[in-house]
């Protein structure tokens, strides 16, 4: 039998990350009891959003230019590169504003159950970024999952012939504003062994 | 400054309800890293929505003709009207099934916060639905809310006039697999009051 269009909005709104098929039914109620002020915006938005939204070639950020404003920024410093899993985590460090260099995003950390290789995280794009902009230092700001490390390693590995590149990652330790005795047993290994002398 | 299609797609999937920022990222995210096989199909489903969804000028109901396929059934008992405060809950009613008569809408509960006096509850519709059925019984499925209970009493005053008519409400208690001890004080006092004889 054909799903009847309410259902089947309801079953594609459902599908979005995050939401369940009541959070999907509500939110499909909401829009349609009042079409022209919820439901069309939304569909124009979304529909500009498609035509206008690129993903960027050099770096795999999306923006509405390719190569995207980041990577044409003459006043960013092009002699770092910092490695991201996702737009999302781009975004957090833009939003927090110090970091002024280039990045490349993965599109994900590689994954044998979501069937993500390395073919997949644009390692190629990134050794020729790295010879065309005769990167100094590559930065690994990955998540510190099991995937994410993974992913860090086999970088790492990659790009361990380039003698004079450096290669970093983000320090792990207590989160700022964090409690010793909320601290999982990984963390504060990490923190005790990476402990700073004050000086 | 005018906002990024980015920006204004994060700020619109916000609007939502029961979508903070950081879940209508991902969802922008999700939609916008995959747009032919996430997004575009979605903007057909809400636009096919749009086109074809609109409400039952009859009894409040969404559906795709007007009067809706409940009002139009002839094998529903069309002697009694359930009346809802929104679509959801005639969903609710129409997916256990037991209910076989028609509906009313109110499209909410009085409610001086949100704006929505007696005149937005269609009285004067359902008034003149029940003398053109010859409507028996009038069934209050509203929520057990301060707002729900106030409009409740709003339409039993509005119909009282109307001697034939049985006015019900849905009965007060412990719900099917709660636990006394975990009743609120009104519950527990509302089970208690309305208790039953076992036969």
């Amino acid at each position: 039998m054909e799903q009847s269009p309410i259902e089947k909005l309801i079953s594609d709104i459902s599908k979005l990350p995050g939401l369940g098929r009541r959070s999907a039914q509500r939110i499909a109620l909401f829009l349609l009891k009042n079409k022209d002020k919820n439901l069309s915006p939304l569909i124009k938005s979304l529909s500009l959003s498609y035509e206008k939204i690129i993903e960027c070639n050099y770096c795999g950020n999306i923006d509405m230019q390719d190569p995207c404003n980041i990577c044409t920024n003459k006043s960013r410093d092009s002699s770092t590169i910092c490695i991201v899993e996702d737009v999302s985590d781009l975004w957090t460090f833009e939003k927090v504003g110090f970091y002024r260099g280039f990045y490349h995003v993965l599109g994900g950390a590689l994954s044998a159950m979501r069937g993500i290789g390395t073919d997949d995280l644009k390692l190629e794009k990134l050794l020729s970024r790295i010879k065309i902009n005769n990167t100094k230092e590559i930065i690994l700001a990955l998540s510190t999952t099991i995937e994410g490390q993974t992913t860090s390693f086999v970088i790492a590995d990659k790009l361990e012939n380039l003698k004079s590149l450096k290669i970093t990652r983000l320090a792990q330790g207590i989160p700022i504003g964090g409690e010793v005795h909320y601290l999982d047993e990984n963390t504060l290994n990490a923190a005790f062994q990476s402990r700073k002398k004050i000086t």
